[in-house]
């Protein structure tokens, strides 16, 4: 019995057209057996940043061999290129935008190549709709076994697009970082890392400035804040986030992404 | 061939990020050949009681020996407690919230356990997500033949949390219920069941009061009152409803959760 | 080992309730090894129009032999009937509302049968959830083998119900249309097609006026005009687009479904 072939879908089609239902009819034209997993649809139109955080949280919580296929392409029909990649034992096909920004600054990727052989892509190809007829085809055929050299040339991962993300700044006895990320719970991720915090001179003492208010510890967990009060701790991400025990952290504060946030510790 | 293995997820995770794509990348590297159906989630945030009656509309529809992995998690990080159980031939894991009251109070609990046994969880698990770190483990283990004892010790089922869910009260010739849930097409599920109704002295010369306005009889279905008119009728999970055929009740009505309804027979 | 059994779903459930996981638990307790793929669930309720569209839209990129259930069923309850079809290699089980128009005005039926036979519904099946209680196990039996005349009487496809779709109607230096679908990322469909496009007496110098503003050439994709300005272009099915690179057209336009579009050739 053939190993099990998975492919993740990452896109900003939303779930109201047909759009991700024709991607998934072409990868399975091609890999009938392959078992297709959404991690999201609902990335903000054109928004690659925060497809490239989604693609490096996701990609390491499914096994090995994985296909994702990560559709943000404000280019589409344009010179840009398309990249099938080889990075810590996954495989990656989507635009070369910067969406894969995070694999190729973390020195992750095994290899990179531009999708190029017109012949696996669809007949009639659009020049709206490429992640139906490239990227899914392109994708189908990884599943189905097909060599990345296949579909064109090999280029240096280094050469790809990648976008600079907001990252925490020190300074002697704090860190300057921002809101990159509200959640559906209205929970607010920041650009400041628990490896950043573990860098501080001293754990005790924290507290966290963030829109005009000031939070005086970190927390282990929601449950420890009284109901709706604003509580900073690390999140599933391993990134310092502001929240509310159940409540919405950014409608209680008014937030945006890009606000600032700054952790002090007072030895 | 092994049995196909069935695991549904009902969460209030939302769709916008990658939470429920991760869950399910953890399932998978437990269970490779399960097939995962998404119930809803879109169960608004932290709202266990929804959670619970979900669940005990949509079990019943899938094939015995189904995994049902149900993450509505407002106490994640606290000392709450985390249930693997077997009710009615299918398996159901969650936090111990209140979220398989049903499932308790109809006596369909089998067997429950607390899911306690840390070599099952991921390795560093987070404060912040425990469907990813410990639910989906267990679930997808659960789905390669693991036995529930592994897992903890047997509680009485007895013990575990449940909700005071509203139910309708009977009178001599009326029956007071509430509405409990506005579904996508805004159809008014109240408290009142069709044996509540079947209770009543005579099913002739039904009236409906609520939101102010009153219906003066049961319909079949939608389709025998006028476009946009409001009826009442015994709905999809046997309760009775609130609609408007091809217009939306909750927002002809201005009606919320929690409004009084009632049901009376004239004889 | 068996032919991949593939079914699609495309419904106007939304995805807040159960409706959707319920009708996958009920294909799969009739055929538990089948794939089951979301179209949308997002048609916006009782919109048989939006849905013939999708149907006609998405099926084609799925393998010969693909299930396709369509439940947007504003007359559940009623006598309206329901419909198993084979058509173009593929089989379609949905409501006889026009749903499968243009499936039938394309001359692609090859056989279609009245849903009769109760003996394939689920027992006790309600008044409001057909798509549950009939629609899915005869889905899910077409997946197992069954033939579709083992569901009811063989009827002429000319006498099912068939919707009134707008056209573009041609002129002789112009083509008049309307706008028929504003998709997840604002761009607005018509209903010119590229083969009307291609009758026109010239290609040349051509403009398209809609919503007060007119567009002075047909490009080739989004990425040729600057950001946020209007443009025409042909999208993936093949119809006249008005969008806006990395701009939301319809928001920008004010545009409604029904506006007027015009094309027009200045030999």
């Amino acid at each position: 019995m053939a190993k099990q072939q998975l492919i993740t879908l990452t896109t900003d089609f939303g779930l109201t057209d047909e759009f991700v239902g024709v991607v998934k009819g072409v990868l399975l034209c091609h890999a009938p057996a392959a078992t297709l997993i959404d991690i999201s649809h609902s990335i903000p139109p054109q928004d690659v940043r925060t497809g490239a955080w989604m693609v490096a949280a996701s990609y390491p919580y499914f096994p090995d061999g994985t296909i994702h296929l990560v559709v943000i392409d404000p280019g589409v029909g344009s010179s840009r290129n398309i990249l099938a990649m080889q990075a810590n034992k996954h495989f990656f096909v989507g635009p070369d935008n910067g969406v894969f920004t995070l694999l190729i600054q973390n020195c992750l990727v095994q290899q990179a190549v531009l999708v190029e052989n017109k012949k696996y892509f669809l007949a009639g190809i659009s020049s709206t709709f490429h992640g139906r007829d490239i990227m899914a085809p392109v994708a189908g055929r990884i599943a189905q076994g097909l060599e990345l050299h296949e579909f064109g040339r090999q280029i240096n991962p280094e050469q790809c697009c990648q976008l600079n993300l907001p990252a925490a700044v020190h300074y002697q006895n704090h860190i300057l970082g921002s809101l990159i990320h509200i959640d559906h719970f209205g929970n607010m991720r920041t650009s400041i890392t628990a490896q950043d915090i573990a860098a501080l001179p001293s754990k005790k003492n924290l507290s966290i400035h963030c829109c005009g208010t000031t939070i005086h510890s970190l927390s282990d967990s929601y449950s420890i804040s009284p109901e709706g009060q604003l509580l900073a701790l690390i999140d599933s991400r391993n990134h310092l986030e502001i929240a509310a025990r159940n409540g919405n952290a950014a409608q209680l504060t008014g937030a945006l992404i890009g606000d600032e946030v700054v952790i002090t510790c007072h030895p």
